[in-house]
């Protein structure tokens, strides 16, 4: 349908994946690479995206009981050190406070002093420190469940990085949950995946397969991993968000312990969960096209951009008191619970500023001149439809229908995201398939191949590992809709009883 | 009035004033100290206060058409020192990341590896690594006037700490413009001290006192610092909230040029203004009593506790059954704007349970047993009030009037902190009556004496200096709304053209 040249980012997504997830990134200001490495920088219209989904996440965690608190930045290397499938999951990438101020060293340059007695480690997540606090907060089954969220930033240090999927520091919220038994937390563990399921779908369009992890994809420490898994335009999985149910394991390693119905001590048991800014990568590579990012309504920065047309100062006058006004009538307008959220674009550049907003992503940009105010009318663009493919409306009539023309976009955005996961979802039961699926050069473009494969597993790790060593695919997920079934190994040929999630993953 | 045991806090405020300020926070579980030396713990209790005093300043900024982004948490080395008078007022509680690993040391416990080329540190505010993002972002005057705001954790290592107060790791807001003249970044830097002074008066009910600080106390390498400043309840001062114009010193530091309109390269003018969980603090030391903590309705975590009374598991169902009916038709009462915050409290505690919601100092306290529910009414508790000061009120008419109770709570605390301001308040013009105030043991209790002194002052760093020794005061603030008047210093006896408010501090 393209013509070369005809888009606004290049390289195209067919013609360099990553390069273009990049060049996206860049051409809407969403976040640039910072001058610390692996460290990004979350540019406005980036963070307003973020502060809507926090607000959605924070609004359905609250509505389970869930209360917000804040624990220390820092992790004794001790505390780490308690829980050990733990500390070995992170020992590798922790950032490391050794000293408490700088002085001036020989060469008359500052260099670090005051040694700490104990390292610090920066927490690449804070079961930990938060089980400190649990163990002091809990002595009887009334005191239980404890439902604890914080909104924080983490560094897990990363050698290779890419904003926003794998950032030595990033912003996420991590949920602490204990319980008097452990059916109970297994119900939490799988309540918060189902809220990660509806931010996804609901807020992020974002269709996704909810499951359980194979041990080898465990978060270190845990004893049941569960993940949301979508599919990008890549083909590739990218997980957007984990549940783990942690048993009794943390309760142990930090003394969290109650007096049961029966006076008897217990450990409590004990759940994490948590979503980040990853997320953000997710929405950009399901949505994003040739010509820019993509933003669901229901998150995005901003829902309408207001762009006045004119020739001269007189006309800018008019065009710009008409559009003001407009604002303000949009801006009484509630989409979902809340005012809309408008902005204007008064700058003279022409048709650089209407790419501007179409790589930017927003969902409806609104040209005003005089013709327009002649009319009574607007002229309106819909990200989700061509760029030249634009209507106009009567002012009072796009006013009304505003929300419904959101909510359309957002469905949209869902459907098509769908479609294209089912067209690259396979269901295979022989091996050869199985590995031409992730191999094949006949794919058009040949580097785009692959997607989902439903094939069995008969829960070997050493079968689990083969088929990460051959084709670099592992197990996302054991679907958790997906009810027993027989049939052979898609590795070994023994028998299995369950069909899981393969693929290629972010 | 009161008599010893009466109060649920012991020490009282007049007994022992600092460590009342310990007590109260462990008795309102608004948050604790942590394993981690000198940073504290922010326990839900608490943090509700503080998402809301974030969700009233955050409103107010972007009114004022400032925008939130993020930062990186690390700060090269190399970026601190390129401001002198910067890194110097920072270096010496500076948080050094110096390795990025784990490994096994020689007695088989974890030792940090990895060695980092350039040490990190961890941001004690961040002028230097945003002023780079400026750097980039910043051609022309065009891109001008840049308006960001940070939500964060910064850390300035402390020796001597106190929850909310001093705490190595404290969460803040940073706000960072970048302008085009001196002129409308001074404007900036004083509308922003504006917002601060309202957040404080309208919001926490603490009046406050605008004012301009002296070069000793000005933030390392702004060219002008202003606060806030509240006296607390012993008589000390707490600054609440700096705003600082920063000439062209960080643009220089940091090379942020632009284009001006005549297409010359000049550096930006920039200010930064910050507001941190020590606001807490002050809010706990303006308002709390010798039974807890009370929390000004605009910001309280929540309103009120319905509270049933039951003697039998019959009453229990129907006392339970009328608060929740209660609870959701005042949950669609609006105050300010935002729902009414509701908690029920259904444990069988008696005393301690009423108690417990005291210490916690929520506004309203709301009773409920089978004589009220027959008489279709509940029995009334306010914060603002003696504890045994309780009003039965009709159902109908109490869900009528909460905000306006809610607002005469608010206006009441605010009335109280202000008139204990104005009865410590003096204007002095003679040395021997300063020092007299500041050290009299005549003062009844003797520990608690002084105030606000509003005294001439020659400008002179010998005499501020001199006062700082003598008797640990310090100038707070030269009040921007002093005119201006001709004296003699209270130190040296010079001439002098302005009062400032001398008094000890937080």
């Amino acid at each position: 349908m393209k013509k070369r040249g005809e888009t606004a980012i290049s390289p195209t997504r067919e013609e360099d994946y990553p390069e273009w997830y990049q060049q996206v990134i860049k051409a809407s200001d969403l976040a640039e690479r910072s001058a610390v490495r692996g460290c990004m920088v979350i540019r406005p219209w980036g963070y307003a995206l973020w502060e809507n989904i926090m607000g959605a996440l924070d609004a359905m965690f609250k509505a389970t009981g869930v209360q917000n608190a804040y624990f220390p930045l820092f992790i004794p290397l001790s505390f780490l050190e308690k829980e050990a499938e733990h500390v070995e999951g992170f020992a590798k990438e922790c950032a490391v406070v050794t000293h408490h101020r700088l002085e001036k060293g020989p060469d008359g340059g500052l260099v670090p002093a005051g040694l700490l007695q104990e390292p610090l480690v920066v927490r690449p997540t804070s079961e930990t420190i938060i089980g400190d606090s649990f163990s002091r907060w809990i002595s009887s089954y009334r005191d239980l469940p404890i439902l604890i969220n914080q909104w924080a930033n983490v560094v897990r240090w990363e050698l290779r990085t890419r904003i926003f999927l794998r950032t030595s520091e990033f912003l996420w919220q991590e949920g602490h949950t204990a319980h008097a038994s452990a059916e109970e937390a297994i119900e939490r563990t799988l309540l918060m995946l189902d809220i990660y399921a509806r931010l996804a779908e609901e807020y992020l369009a974002m269709p996704v397969i909810k499951g359980r992890k194979s041990a080898s994809e465990r978060f270190p420490g845990a004893v049941d991993t569960f993940s949301i898994e979508s599919m990008m335009q890549d083909r590739k999985a990218l997980q957007a968000g984990t549940s783990h149910f942690l048993g009794q394991n943390f309760a142990r390693a930090s003394g969290i312990t109650f007096q049961n119905a029966e006076e008897k001590e217990e450990y409590a048991w004990t759940t994490s969960w948590g979503s980040s800014t990853r997320m953000i990568g997710g929405l950009i590579m399901t949505h994003g096209d040739d010509n820019g990012i993509i933003l669901p309504p229901r998150v995005a920065s901003a829902h309408a951009v207001l762009l006045p047309i004119y020739r001269s100062d007189k006309e800018k006058a008019e065009v710009m008191t008409y559009a003001g006004n407009l604002a303000r009538e949009l801006q009484d307008v509630r989409y979902h619970d809340a005012p809309l959220r408008i902005q204007i674009d008064a700058r003279d550049t022409g048709g650089a500023r209407n790419w501007d907003w179409i790589k930017k992503g927003i969902p409806l940009r609104v040209e005003i001149g005089p013709r327009d105010i002649t009319q009574n009318a607007v002229y309106l663009g819909r990200r989700d439809k061509g760029n030249t493919d634009k209507v106009s409306l009567k002012r009072e009539a796009f006013i009304g229908e505003v929300p419904r023309i959101l909510d359309e976009i957002q469905k949209n955005l869902y459907e098509r995201a769908l479609a294209y996961r089912k067209a690259y979802t396979i269901t295979l039961d022989d091996r050869d398939g199985f590995y031409a699926f992730f191999t094949s050069k006949n794919a058009d473009p040949p580097e785009i191949h692959g997607g989902f494969a439903f094939s069995h597993w008969c829960g070997s790790q050493d079968c689990e590992a083969k088929i990460k060593d051959d084709l670099g695919v592992t197990i996302r997920c054991i679907p958790l809709d997906a009810g027993p079934e027989n049939g052979s190994c898609i590795c070994c040929g023994n028998a299995s009883t369950e069909r899981v999630v393969f693929a290629k993953a972010y």
